[in-house]
């Protein structure tokens, strides 16, 4: 496999290392199935590199724990007893919330939005973190829950090499264009459509 | 989170247990990234679920090891030891073979997908694994090493409860045709194109 070769080799003045290492900031969105699942198999590359990662869900309830949370808190094991792979920490917004949950009290499902973001902000000025997750991180953006401006900015000024994975719909334009790399999940086919319920191992 | 509600309840008489144990045909297809990732992502809650896990890789070499084959090597360890997980075993082409690059061998290559397609087709008919990963098993059906009549009707006719997920590019429409899920990743914007180089962590 061509481990990643350029269309064209730009007149930067970078040596290929340094463009390497540039930050990157990965937004999966699109109505489509796998931009959840994409972003935690790129953490496990990133877990391979031994590298930092922090996971914060911005709507999965924290009642339950999802097959990947439950795999990474196996692979943060294996870092601390056998010295393979990297940490792993892993953040859920708490108190069973979830955005979609019909009746719940939005007012305190914004705060903990808040509260989530205030930990991801300090620890890219902390540099916490070779890579960050931010799943489902758009729809407290799209609801209104978190001011765009700030965390775009905060994004775009982070400092050193952190990378970012940013999940969900609906991305607000500046989001895009700070972004290096955008895949939009296009939904083909999905046996829902055709009154399929959702399976344990596949949708969770 | 609304664990996957059908958009409306088909009249086909089977029950919800039942109609949530369809055996899936999941296709990750397009030229944006994501596909194989996803692929991945999904393995981890296949994994969570104590599912066996085939994989066979048809085009990524040997000679080096994935991010995600690292991973779920010690995730199969974790369910040996720890009885956490399923099992998860793990195939590539062999040989360092590697599709695309230039003066390879290709009649040894298609032997190769041929012989892996074998042990597809065989662990189908024995129900050997739960999921079965076939990462960017559309090259071999696109270049013609594979026959795809044949290849598509051994998957819609598998026994069981099997499921089944496809990554790669143009895949054959005979393939889209029995897949009960499609999702095409779509590139908006892609750091390759302004000279990036790939990097650790991020694209292996």
């Amino acid at each position: 496999m061509n481990r990643g070769a350029p269309h064209e080799v730009p007149d930067d003045g970078l040596s290929t290392a340094e463009r390497r290492r540039r930050p990157a900031l990965i937004l999966n969105t699109g109505h489509g199935k796998g931009k959840t699942t994409a972003a935690f198999g790129t953490a496990l590359r990133a877990w391979h590199q031994g590298w930092s990662i922090g996971v914060y869900q911005f709507v999965k309830s924290g009642r339950w724990r999802s097959g990947e949370r439950v795999a990474f808190e196996q692979l943060d094991r294996t870092h601390r007893e056998a010295g393979i792979g990297g940490p792993v920490s892993w953040q859920t917004l708490g108190a069973g919330l979830t955005f979609r949950r019909p009746g719940a009290d939005r007012g305190e499902q914004s705060a903990a939005a808040r509260r989530a973001w205030a930990e991801v902000s300090a620890g890219l000025a902390a540099e916490r973190h070779d890579l960050y997750v931010l799943d489902e991180f758009t729809y407290p953006l799209a609801y209104g829950w978190l001011p765009v401006d700030e965390v775009v900015s905060t994004l775009a000024r982070r400092p050193g090499v952190q990378h970012v994975i940013i999940t969900g719909r609906d991305a607000p334009q500046a989001l895009l264009d700070i972004a290096t790399t955008v895949t939009e999940m296009v939904k083909v086919k999905h046996p829902f459509d055709e009154g399929q319920k959702g399976q344990a191992g596949i949708e969770w």
